[in-house]
C-alpha cells in the first residue's frame, strides 16, 4: 500500500507543514494501527518533524541551516550542493506510528517537507506497515 | 503494540543512554523478530546512536554539535532555537531490526536520548512491526 | 529476515553507492512488497540517500561535512571525535518502500554508505517488514 501526493514550493528554501496530508490518506487508507513510512524521492529536499504552533521555530531552523552549511567552493556544476547536503543532514525518510487511525506525534510536532531548492513541484511517498 | 517510558533530564544538554530501556521492553513483551521504531516526542530532543564505550565520544558529539549551530540571531522568542535545530538535524526517530529477541547493534553502539533544551521531564514511544 | 553485506572502504572519509547490493538482496530474497531497513553498525559510518548521477555531488557532501564539524577541541583520545559527530548527523538507519520487487527511489536517488574514518572493512546489515 504506497501512495503519493504533490507539493508545490514558492520559494528557494521552504518548509511546508503535510501533517494533514498525511492523516487524510490514513483516513481515507482506513489505516487503523501500524507504522506510516514517509520518503521523499528527491535529492534537494527531506522531511523533518519540528515545532508546528510558531512560525518563527520553521524560519530558524532554515536560517540556521543556511547559516552552517557553506555557501561555496563547490565542484557540482548545478550550484545546488548546498541544497544536497542539507537533504542528507535532515534526511529523505521518517517513520511514525499510528494508533486507532491517528499519527502518533507529540503536542507541538507537525511533520514537515523540506525545500532546499525550489521553487518546484514535489512529490511525498507513504507507504504502511503492519 | 506501542509504549512509552520517561526519562528525566538533568542538564540543558545531555545525551541518556536508553539501550537498556529499550531491550527491557521488547523482554517484556516478548518480541521476538522484527523492527522496533523509537520515537521522541518533542521538538527540542532526539534519538541518536553512538559509542557506549568511552563517555568522552558523547561529551564531544554535543561539544560538536553547540559548536556548530549558531546561538543568536533567532526570531523565536523561547530563545531556543538552536535546540529546535539540533533536534531537526539528529532527528526524532529510529529504527532497530530485533533478532532472537535481541536489538541488533553493533559492538560499540548504544541508543542515546537526546536533550537539548533541558532539564526536563521526557517520554520516549516504542513500538514494535513485525 | 535479516541480511549482512560487506563494504571495504579505501579512504578516511568516502560515500559508497550500495544501491546494487541492496537490489540483489531483495531479489534472492524474493521480496516483493515491504519495507527494506538499512542499518549501520558502526559509530563513524553512516547511511545517506542523495544525487548517484554526478559524482561531484558526493564529493561536495564530504567537502561540506569536513568544513561543518570542527576538526580539534575534543576530549575522545581516538582522536576520531569528527567522525562520531558525522554519524550522528546523517544517521545510522534508513528505511525505503519495496514494490513489484523494485526498491522505491527517486530518478536520481542512489543509497550510500558513508565512511567517516576509514579505511576499513565495514558491515550494512538489512531487514525486511511486510
Amino acid at each position: 500500500m504506497s501512495h503519493e501526493f504533490k507539493v508545490r514550493t514558492k520559494s528557494k528554501e521552504e518548509f511546508i507543514d503535510i501533517t494533514s496530508q498525511i492523516s487524510s490518506i490514513l483516513k481515507s487508507q482506513n489505516v487503523r494501527e501500524g507504522l506510516v513510512h514517509i520518503f521523499i524521492p528527491h535529492t534537494t529536499a527531506a522531511v523533518t518533524i519540528n515545532e508546528n504552533a510558531d512560525p518563527d521555530v520553521v524560519h530558524d531552523i532554515l536560517k540556521g541551516l543556511k547559516d552552517i552549511v557553506p555557501r561555496s567552493g563547490f565542484r557540482h556544476m548545478e550550484g545546488n550542493s548546498p541544497a544536497h547536503i542539507k537533504s542528507s543532514i535532515i534526511g529523505p525518510s521518517l517513520c511514525i506510528n499510528v494508533k486507532s487511525g491517528e499519527l502518533m506525534l507529540g503536542t507541538w510536532q507537525g511533520i514537515y517537507f523540506c525545500e532546499f531548492d525550489g521553487p518546484r513541484e514535489r512529490k511525498v511517498w507513504i507507504a504502511f506497515s503492519s
